[in-house]
């Protein structure tokens, strides 16, 4: 391999002389995020279990447990599997784990971390639990309940005797309930985020009660995203947070987060590679660098461009009159969504003020499996 | 890693039992699109130059020329890098190159492989000459023409002066004419593509007539993509064609390619994971694996399911009135898109009647600098 090895040449560079496209995260906006996300679960006595499926980084994710949280959330094993391998710990995935194969990496995992997982049927509950008895191992159990995004989990009725069998069964310990407001996240009327948001939490406390009635301890309540979490922090019925995506911030997630203020901090820098049609400036970070399904990236320097479209492997500009970009010149975007564009790099630069601190590898990228 | 390492164990397995999400290239399929964009191109008397955008994978890439074509053409650096680790010795790369790191990994791939760029903007030609020059070593050059798509490259007007400094500069040596009629590729009107496709040749023609009456020789026009290489090819204006995408299809290439009769080459095989909401089955395969700013995936096995929703690492199905899923059951889609897709992977299986024969690595995939 001929390509530059950055994590022993770039350190210490300003992020503008990295080759493009380059994804990178400002550790000052970071910080401030990861702070204000501990802090609105800490004033509300909840435990902050941030979602780590944007970043793929156990970089990133050793910051997360620094900063405050008391373990981290993954979509799947495959992720677990490399926050396992960059020393993370206590991994909640809060997804289905279903299948031999799957079930057979999960007792993996439980070897080497405390591994929690979101079950939802009792034939898969009984697959962990044979599995992972039969290798003399332990994994906490969630059930997943239906909150009202109608994608996974069971309704309250069906929990208590899921929790009894999850409690019956060797190899698995129930730990409480989780669920995922997905349909709450993408709402920005305050009014309507706040009644969807109270909704999900009386079917959480509802599935507890049933379950509490049927004389089992509920320990964990689990849920909330980036999109609601300040609300479902204070609404009483969660006592953890899963709320990650919003350290790295985006323009998905900026407009339904008016509440904690945080700030941009996931940035694309790409360079001009072409001028040659009039009126136009052409740049080297296309869909392939930054997802576009549910929006464009937003050009941030220098001013007066706008991202016109996006191709492959080319950003097209307009620029404003007056303005023009030169053959190299380096442009700064905000991606519109972190989670559709960091997994397709392989690394992401920390940087403060500019200058290159760290080299994180998107260690999750392309671990579909 | 506690990650199977598929490469040793998975060949000889049926597809439905390696693990999930899988992304397989069904090879009977594959040699068929291969051997018709071949024929096609030979049947026209043009050189077949596909470009490996899409599938990154060096080992696909070696089919290709095993297939009758003369080399590939790639779409940055990077890709061009993964193809001559992969023994790969023919390369176009059909873009700009810009800048010292860039410019200098050209001039480590010239030390390896044929290496031809594009290049619009006389100061990035200086800028190419000079590094490679420098370094004793020698790209060649196609003068990169703007045939419509409105994206790089020049008007015929400035291709002779280019021409003759391409002549004139060592370390480059000028070999002709490209371009990309991006702006046909998505037309699904016949009327329409061929009279796009038509302007398009004319401007190549222009083109080349411009330099050809300054008196330089002009040997490779190189052009054309999957949605109109089989009018390309027979237009007379090109003596190369860049298709390739079309070698795994998918739904996106279906609708424009109506003529040359490719077959589906491309598939995804997910696993159902949840059943707990009624009327609704959930698959392990979302946006992460399969993407789609073009389209949603579309199911082909078992029948009576649909494709109701990605999300990020789901796929939500409408059941048939009847049809039930079961947990852990395969489901096999065609991806929309294969180049928003085979990059999300790290890997491809090469299927055979069902059989894993091989297991190729997107080594392109993420390499984005």
């Amino acid at each position: 391999m001929t390509q530059i090895a950055p994590e022993t040449t770039e350190v210490g560079l300003p992020i503008t002389e990295v080759d493009t496209p380059a994804l990178y995260v400002d550790l000052d906006a970071l910080e401030h995020n990861i702070a204000t996300m501990a802090r609105v679960c800490a004033d509300h006595g909840v435990a902050w279990r941030p979602h780590v499926k944007a970043s793929k980084s156990p970089d990133l994710a050793r910051r997360l447990i620094a900063g405050g949280a008391t373990g981290i959330t993954c979509a799947k094993v495959s992720e677990a599997e490399v926050m396992a391998d960059g020393g993370v710990d206590d991994i909640l995935i809060a997804n289905e784990v279903v299948g031999p194969r799957k079930v057979g990496r999960l007792v993996d995992l439980a070897r080497r971390a405390r591994i929690c997982v979101a079950v939802d049927d009792e034939r898969n509950l009984r697959e962990i639990s044979a599995a992972v008895s039969a290798a003399g191992a332990t994994v906490d159990v969630l059930l997943d309940i239906n909150v009202g995004a109608n994608r996974c989990g069971v309704t309250p009725e069906v929990a208590p005797a899921l929790a009894q069998l999850a409690l019956d069964l060797p190899g698995v310990a129930f730990r409480g309930l989780m669920g995922y407001e997905g349909h709450v996240m993408g709402v920005t009327d305050p009014e309507e985020k706040e009644a969807k948001s109270a909704a999900a939490a009386d079917v959480f406390a509802q599935a507890r009660r049933q379950v509490e009635t049927a004389g089992i301890e509920v320990r964990v309540m689990s849920g909330g995203g980036t999109g609601n979490y300040w609300i479902a922090s204070r609404l009483g019925s969660l006592n953890e947070l899963q709320a990650g995506g919003g350290v790295l911030l985006d323009q998905t997630y900026e407009g339904p987060m008016t509440g904690p203020g945080p700030r941009q901090a996931l940035f694309l820098v790409a360079q001009v590679i072409s001028t040659a049609v009039p009126g136009r400036a052409v740049a080297d970070a296309g869909w392939k660098a930054s997802g576009q399904h549910t929006g464009r990236p937003l050009a941030v320097d220098p001013p007066g461009i706008r991202v016109r479209n996006l191709n492959a492997e080319h950003t097209l500009f307009d620029l404003d009159e007056g303005v023009r970009l030169e053959l190299g010149q380096r442009v700064t975007m905000v991606p519109h969504y972190s989670d559709s564009t960091v997994l397709l790099h392989r690394r992401m630069y920390a940087v403060r003020n500019g200058i290159v601190e760290e080299v994180w590898p998107v260690a999750g990228a392309g671990m579909l499996q």
